[in-house]
């Protein structure tokens, strides 16, 4: 019989805690642990009742092993949150991944789950519904650097058993501002519900879903995750109206508004300006 | 910024508006365009604000030219609304959408909206659930020109990128009045409701969409078409009681009862009295 | 027209109706029949208005031609209800049920519903969505026996014309008492108002659905049964938070926590302590 | 036992056979049938021995009729062969090949072999590897009435049990000429194997095949008409050293490099030059 | 370094033994194995240098036991070989593939080799190209018999290891000698090369393969056993114009023509005769 | 019409140009271009007719952009080739490889041929037949390069156009020296043929293809690419004797016999030894 007294996890890691969504987590994950181990490059404010702060560079591979010493679940929300040079990316997003993972692994976390992208798919277009074992189409080189966990998770699942949840998060603000988002936009609230299920979950193995809110417009298809039991409470649809009278109606040959991923499927590339 | 004051849209086109799917989208698009083109074989009654009539054959290459001008959007309903001659299908369904495609290709009109039907893929039996990728299977030569128009329409999206959303209209009826509508039925509201969401969707392409409401029953997935945000709100399940005391219970080796285009795939062949 | 003041059919025989879940179809399907035959190895109790009952076992070939006499609908939920030696599955699953369907068969009954289970794909992982075409994966002999009957429904379809509906029962309780349940629990009504779709719905063919409340966490996808409006009312849900207290956190290389069959896929043979 | 002194056929059928394919079948189908019938716009040559030539068109019913009366296998090769207005398009494709198939149902053929053509799905790109279930993608208004006679056959079958073979013709010339057809090439021998193996396969009911040479590039999966038992033997393999000396590279980004249609994918409408 | 002067194996259990497809084996596999051991209800003749003989009946669970002792690999022959009552079906195929298997597992046997048949997917259509994964569709009782055995193989290897290879034989025969057999003939020595592979393939799992030779006219996709490296050497394709010259053409309509299972899924019940 | 007495490219690099691979190339390459560059760490030997030589680190992108100005096409052999330390990975596949890519598109390179490799897909099971469409799963942080590699070069086509052919090399050596080579061998003129096709087929987009040899034994399908015309003509049957003579058995639970990666998805992780 389990202790009921006790919540169901000892320590639970997360990385960029910092941001919007790590602060998001920091209380609703609260019950679900005894101790929550909180990481950010940037200061993490008042430490609360039953937390760790670490202050730290996810590419520096000391702090991040000392940091996960006694952790059973990581929420890995760390690295750049946006396009970047790709020496940016190369240090926040795949090398900073990489010592979680190894980490992790030696460490005996049983769990990781990382906050991926629709950038990682951000070249399909927006008419095509997608599930979760498409071919990855990043629309940018951070969406390549999402791309680069999301099978690096899937390599340690493979072959050391450690299971990861890789949420491919659409747009998680306060609420949808553009058309686009009427479709991606995920709430704050329904990003807290996933990530519960994703560590309540018996068996996850290693799992790749798509974080959007119960949005009429949709891009994409969960069925391959129902085992998470995700359901989203919230829509973008109640904030339509307000969308339609703030925004212009796009172009449809724009690749801004033909693809997935927005914005960054139209955007040059982030160092044409430096080069040459 | 968007100027709120005014519809989305300059002057959308209804085909066979004097028909009664045409009746319920001449109120129900009445906001989203500046002017309403209503155009029938027969008198369309009194001309409304914002209206503009034309009673004209869509066979007649000139005259559907003539009142295109100027419309941004096109809701193509017209044409032969069941079985009939090939002669009449050819001119009536085959020539008259040609001269709407070309019309519209020519004019510069934004989306075509087509009418297509559960009769493209009428032999399918009602125990597959079909997406909208499995061959085309037209139960009748009314739904062999279903197909030729949603080719037709694929190909004026592929050469010249004039967007299309086919819709496969069910049974768009008052409502449901036999078994095969339990799954089948397409309330007018919800039939409004999807032709509001083609048109004010940023993105279509080429787009094949069900139509039928939230019956418990049901043949199709519309997951592919998942980017429209159709949701339909009514249901046959309501009328359940009401059709099972009113219908024989039908049997599975009827053609009728066994394919979902129903009597349309039981009926011989419409000529066959006239030849031999 | 249909006379109204009759059921719909003329007499529905249960087999195992002195079971949980024939007690509960014993009750719901009342009026849709004008007799109810009811069949089963232990005694049913007192006969109520237009039952009739037979205790027998479908072992036995002249027993089950007798009291498939005159039946138009059979609901087949007899036979061992778990693993056991091969013996006693072969003679209560194999041979019963091929009894059955062969009287079936030669009495002109119109449709049998057969209970089988999660069992027959059980050896498929949780985090894998299957739907009803993937390959049969029993757990144990008691799956294997179930892929047995689903095939052999299949042959009567193909060549006899008989109809089929193998429902794919979940765990059939009063309520979800372990974390597995979570996902497959059947609800009594829900159980109810799945059988009454596959005998109400016009055509089936053969059809395989998946037996399962509306529970968020699921294992599988319904969509290929679509026709029959299957739409479940009651969810696991409520009592996520009861099994969640009363329930040890699994380990996910546990093949009872890590396959859809539960204990079943864990569990060595059941002959094993017999032989050798 | 079969007479094997008779040709398996009595009658067949040839439309279009003035032109280069009619006259390829003309020679090789002779043992096939006691009689060969030979139809064309043009006139057909001399009459040979156990031959009736008609000359009309296709959109005359009642020549149709005429002519198809003792036929037992159709092989309809007649029409336009590539983009033309649409009202040539209309008569000769659409018109035509409903004649044939209406006469064909009425007069008991047995079977109708197609020439459909690669440009029924043009705007597949050549590094997509098709099946022929993949949805329609015309390149022209020639193709869009390709796809209406592979639709109005698939009809004819599903409802009349009329057998056909629809046979999407790749490049069939003497030989390759250029890149393209280095992937599309069908020799004549490979043609005539195809043709054969169409009428003389037991069961075919209504199949679509890709028509192409053993050419080492490619862009079409036969499998689904494995039945047919197609194993062409000629390959564009033989040219490619004189389609490289004689023709330019091509730029990938050009429509008639990209698509399989090749230069019907890359042409502006047909009527541009004479509308507006 | 294996030592190469010693067979891979050292005892293989040929069940079936004295009928055709078992003689052809006891000659081919000799080279494979210290010893052959020969089961069969028949006497065997002669006892060859290195063998071992048992007559015996597969439902007699010791003596299964007894031969198996010592056995490496088994290759199962053994059971009815054509439709039969369904007593007989029981107890030779459904009871004495028990026994085979659950002694197989006992006795630490690494690998079984079964003889399935066409007859489990017998009602899949000519017309359907078919691979491994397809759901089985038995078209007599005999096929029954043979998906159960399928579903056995499958559970004994994800429950316990054994690993099996379930080779779906065509008409292994002499020569092809109907139409039917142009696609599904298997020459006597393509089965025993696809035997020996087989057994020789470092890792099988469980495993379903089609057994033919290279014949032009297909049903079957063997891709999902590639692995195997089965390349027959053998075709139907040489025996074309005997078979053309000796039988009638089918008429489509007959289910002997129109699916794979040829007269076995035209054939009415086994049992009809004596029943009723 | 093209100048046939020139080759048809005008600079072919080739990085890690030094090892066997290169070598290859080096040579059959040679008629394909007016200028060969090779690159490599280690000295690349004299420098013949024709050759530019550059020795240096694909992650000095100086040297990298220098070397690369007026090559028309890239292929891209260069990186650890095997398993090593991440850092070694990040430096030398990772970082090199943006190197190259972000080069190519800088200085208008029109097509690169990437060098991926079996390890890019390594945990998938030899008995699953494979396409290039599945997710990859990666057998080592080697294999996760590769996959990185992949994913890069899809982003430089869907968003700038360049296009790329990643070939999964199994294994590429002058003979199968295991039974795993049975399937996986790549013979040195199977690789150039690969490579030539991939260059000189008018457009290839980004294809993923994988590199073995016409071996009997085989995990992957190719029929996505099939457009690039490779035929292999070397098989490894030839040396199946040789290699069942000189190796063992393997037991098929051990992951280097039972994953396509062979021993690489055995190995433990390369750095276990250095950490903790």
């Amino acid at each position: 019989m389990t202790d009921i007294t006790k919540p169901p996890f000892e320590n639970i890691l997360i990385t960029g805690a910092a941001g919007a969504l790590g602060s998001v987590l920091r209380d609703s994950l609260r019950p679900y642990a005894e101790q929550l181990t909180l990481s950010d490059r940037e200061p993490l404010g008042d430490v609360r009742a039953n937390e760790r702060h670490f202050v730290c560079d996810l590419a520096d591979r000391n702090a991040v092993f000392d940091m996960i010493k006694g952790v059973d679940i990581v929420i890995h929300l760390g690295g750049a949150p946006r396009e970047n040079t790709f020496q940016v990316i190369l240090d926040s997003n795949i090398m900073g991944s990489y010592n979680i993972y190894e980490a992790a692994r030696q460490e005996g976390v049983k769990r990781v789950i990382y906050a991926s992208s629709v950038h990682a798919i951000g070249f399909y277009e927006c008419t095509q519904t997608i599930d979760a074992n498409v071919p990855q189409r990043p629309d940018s080189l951070y969406g390549v650097s999402k791309t680069f966990v999301e099978n690096l998770s899937r390599y340690y699942f493979d072959k050391f058993g450690l299971e990861s949840v890789c949420v491919r998060i659409g747009s998680c603000f306060p609420k949808p501002i553009d058309r686009r988002m009427l479709a991606t936009w995920l709430s704050y609230e329904d990003f807290s519900h996933l990530c519960i299920q994703s560590i309540m979950t018996p068996s996850v193995g290693h799992m790749i879903v798509y974080g959007n809110s119960n949005n009429s417009a949709n891009f994409w298809d969960n069925s391959q995750a129902a085992y998470l039991g995700y359901r989203p409470k919230d829509s973008a649809d109640a904030y339509r109206a307000e969308v339609y009278a703030n925004t212009p109606v796009g172009d449809p040959r724009n690749p801004a508004v033909r693809f997935q991923g927005g914005q960054f499927a139209a955007d040059g590339h982030f160092e044409d300006s430096k080069t040459k």
